[in-house]
């Protein structure tokens, strides 16, 4: 089959590779109709990482299930469904309690609770950008979808991106009548900014200075704030009566850039803590890694950010972190969207066929003005 | 009447102040019969926060009520009372809610949520190791106990520390089963662990290198650790089957201090998120400030802390954080007490009448062994 | 001043009473702008409990202020407030964990926890269908609004109906993604329609028979269910695929009729058991009583309820009940109105003088077609 | 093999049964090393249910894994494990939210959701005192123990009634701090107290008449209430200076009796509204059934139950119910036997080999004065 391989920094190809098949009785087989570049793939790209050559790339999956393993008896050949990025066992703790973004059996990286598909450090998964895609624990893993081709754009950002955006607004605490601001307007932050409303919030900011992406903020009835233009913190403290915010989401991650273009690690917790009430929630979703050889100091290097802790103490505000466990959140907002209250599918801006992925992910890198959200239909291909 | 009053670094003394008195029809005055000296005292004490020079210190007070307000009905002339070191208007958003440690009512500080008694940057309000107390919004903020003596070693922690503790295992989430990694064993550290089997905690794991502290912790059948001897991480990691632990607690705060005695601001920190468990919970309440003159560094100085937070993101940690609400708790706690079910005056160590107050003071911030807690009984001079 | 006085049995009369005055240090006196007309006033209308002859009704208040005790220190002359139909004390055990709808100190009556004004068994508190209301402990239960007359039908429902609504889908564990069903099309269950909505709900069904209520539900993308026309049961489960709904919210009471007009206090309960699915949450808000002499059977005389407990049981279902306690929800609803996402005025049907009241009572008792929700404003009288 | 096979009212014997093998994938066969008698096993011994004739009982098992189907790859052969009563999927919604009492894939029969081994309408499960039994789904339901037999006597309690009690509190939403009243005392009753304590409860009052259990709950400090010498509720009452519980546990379920020995199936849900204090919670563990045909009243041979509805309501009262989902618990539970701070084994009164297991039920059910909690070892047989 055909998919998306990794070959170095800013070196992707579509060629041909293994095809899938069950490899034990809980696996599935899923044909892709729809698979994402996500932002994270770009730290992959961008050689950010430590994933190796060779790699399919790819964790935002959906598509038609076209066979399963003998212990396979929820999901059958032929059901649409949706893959969510975590590999997860479904009898480990972590899964049983809902953590299956930390499942701790999936990976077999010493250290590293777990797994996803195509992703560095998360296990030995090929990912989907691709024609075929294996499921392992497909009955515990696999969403299911209503058949045909309806929603797809929006179906399309529950394997990864919308759940994400949530659970930013659930570790922050967002509740019905608070405030929110979210930094970074990319799929996550504008999928938080959406949860925040779904969730009952009065008004939510979102911080960003790219104007594609603040259009898109707006366009949902958020408040872009532009930071280019100023302090975010000011421009919120000052629509806020200067008492800021109930919950912030940090959509950002450890690339965090000033006005300038310098990247600057502690920007955006600095922002948050300074924004967010006392006693007020933080989530953050944004990606930050326990070491980052590409980074200025040899702080950052060693994962460590100064950021204003003694101020977020005194503040007695909390946060939490990690990576989604999709499955906690995904057949809700499946549900939403059924109903015709969600629509996450309006930051769609490219659709292309697999061929042409290195195209996507080359503006997507580049942050061509537009270019906010592609996704990849390979059984167009 | 005769208090403690602060002059500049480890000059206190005991003189002659103003006497206390009905000033708003809210308010109640206290007999102090039992106030302790506390560690965040000590931060005052040493000179380390810009409380001023002729302030009587003093936040965790009980006593008997001898006068109340035209607007108090609840709490009576002859009551005996726990007062929370917080002062708190009932009546905000953050008091509403229960958070009354950030009242945004009783501290006329600029930008300071929450007030105490005789403390640093929390409000104009003389502290209670003195004869006697103002307390306002008394029907809000103080707690009845029974009539008499009984038990005055015990609800005596109901003003501060018994609370502080139990907050920190609240903030990292301990529930039964969990195991327990508590940082510090002074009078909050011994309270977390306290607290942590109250709630039905497994094991606890208390953290320190004082001989006369780890003992107290022995003695409720918490696993001392001595770091002196050995990394925390590591002696912990050995004894959970290299797991390590469901939950933590920072009762340490910004002046840590390594095995050699150097302050490590970040060294706590670090050592939680090494120890406790991918998607566990931190629950801090050791006292970190926005600012620190005294510190070590120039990010220190301005409160930052380069923490491993790269590690705390992918391992999908919580942390919640800030100074207790003690009427959160102190009810309950109460209860317990008289149920025979918690024990919190083991701790206490020395009684002393007021006048021997700097002696308190001098000693406790010696370390001097076997000084772990220190009471005052102003009633008795 | 002018207040609304009950007689007895469906006799109400607008006449001069007492003017109400300061009688405590923590009272505030309210000019009423605007009064509604409650579902539950109709219970003491009809003469269905004890409230005394010559007693002031109205729970639902909003005015300005104009005179405070000398113990007011937050509320200032001539601030808009919205009056919590609960009068609370902020002190006692039940108010300091959020629960004003049981206040332990308010109510002189042996056994009841909790107070209202205008209210049977609810203490001797005069109602504010008058020109003004003294209101207790005003720094506690008054919430404040922007100045001047701006959405004053919205923020008329913050006394009562739209945080008694909402606190039903609190009750009922209504999160994002949850399909709703609401019993009753009354002002509390349009409104805890329009807080599930809020609340993330997908979809929401509200049964009634009133064409009236019904079209008002459907105005809000609620999907109307005649119970008139068939199985409310059924028609709910045909709608949802036999699987049922996640949560049901009870805003009938104990005076349930049945399609044929026969009281059947078991019937709602019923409904609610069999169309949420296992393990769902039930809120009930629809009033029930422990003794009700005008019940038809001995049973429902007493109290007692003869419903499908075995089924109850067997689903796993939970359900919360009681009164609202306002001052939980009314913060967070004010600033949804004044953010434009919440709108609760839309149910209002009627603007009358005060002196207009009787006929208020009476078309609003005889369900005259299109009397949904009858607003007072004894200011313009 | 050898199992216990009933055959009609009050007949049951131990004869050769065919063996259980292992039938898919996912299954996982394990000897039996013990397998307890349950109070609800009793409700099908006396015919007070549908089971059918030829079916072998018992759902409270644990033993040693023997073999493992080919999809089986978390438990091995050789594993000492606990077994859940529920057999639950893992992989369906309810499943998926740790609701494995309601999951809705493993019992065939229509419009019931749960399932469980040797239970009358939980499916075609065989049950476990036999010397053999198939766990469906083993990954997900099995819980490990350390190998060997040490704390067999309390690891057994694990797959029911440990967990149910546990439950009960859990529904009830017991606290730090909080007096709760546990109605009966036999091993699920038993189980509730012991796990208040364990969740820091002050007080625990348990309500029965039969010494033998009434010994075992002052065994655990738990306070003993006989209701045959007079009203539970003034009993309780009385100790709590009129103030009543906080929490309230109900474990008799539908066949409670008065004093004189009548069935009430009303009288413990009346007694707990009466006992339990506003807002207050209560968890329902004893079982209820929708349909009764044994019972004497009409509304209650349809499970309809008339209790105190209406002060249910005017309290502001929770309630929750249902069978428990096991694994929620059993972990940490375990973890606490492990760590000696619990020892849920203190119940047990008689151990028999499982030939005798017929003379165990006649005395269990006779209520023989001590026979408190039953167990069976198959493999001594």
């Amino acid at each position: 089959m055909k998919g998306l391989v990794y070959h170095g920094p800013r070196q992707v190809s579509v060629e041909t590779v293994d095809d899938p098949r069950i490899e034990r009785p809980q696996d599935a087989l899923v044909r892709i109709t729809t698979t994402n570049i996500c932002g994270s793939d770009l730290h992959m790209y961008e050689g950010r990482t430590s994933v190796e050559a060779g790699k399919v790339l790819g964790h935002e999956n959906m598509g038609v299930v076209v066979d399963v393993g003998a212990a396979v008896d929820r999901i059958k050949v032929g059901d649409r469904v949706s893959v969510p990025f975590n590999i997860a066992c479904g009898a480990c703790r972590n899964c049983e309690t809902g953590w299956t973004s930390f499942c701790l059996r999936t990976n077999p990286t010493e250290g590293v609770d777990g797994a996803a598909y195509g992703y560095a450090n998360m296990g030995p998964y090929p990912g989907g950008q691709a024609e075929f895609l294996r499921v392992p624990y497909a009955d515990f893993n696999l969403l299911k979808l209503p058949p045909g081709r309806e929603h797809e754009n929006d179906f399309t950002m529950l394997s990864d991106v919308f759940p994400t955006g949530y659970h930013g607004t659930e570790l922050a605490g967002v509740s019905p009548g608070d405030s929110v601001a979210v930094f970074g307007a990319g799929p996550v932050g504008l999928m938080a900014a959406h949860s925040a409303f779904l969730r009952g919030a009065t008004q939510v900011f979102v911080v960003d200075k790219e104007p594609d992406r603040l259009r898109l903020a707006a366009a949902i009835d958020a408040t872009p704030i532009d930071f280019s233009k100023g302090s975010a913190v000011e421009q919120i403290t000052d629509a806020t009566n200067g008492r800021g915010v109930d919950r912030g989401v940090e959509a950002v991650g450890y690339q965090a850039h000033d006005p300038s273009g310098d990247e600057q690690p502690a920007l955006v917790l600095d922002n948050l803590v300074e924004v967010v009430r006392t006693t007020g929630g933080i989530g953050v979703v944004g990606v930050y890694m326990p070491s980052d050889p590409g980074a200025a100091t040899e702080q950052a290097k060693q994962g460590r950010i100064g950021w204003e802790y003694g101020s977020f103490f005194t503040n007695g505000q909390r946060m939490g972190t990690g990576q989604c466990p999709v499955k906690r959140y995904n057949r809700q907002l499946r549900d939403l969207i059924l109903a015709g209250r969600a629509r996450p599918g309006w930051i769609v801006s490219h659709e292309l066929p697999l061929d042409e992925a290195p195209t996507g992910y080359q503006n997507f890198d580049d942050r061509v003005d537009g270019w906010t959200k592609v996704l990849l239909h390979p059984a167009a291909a």
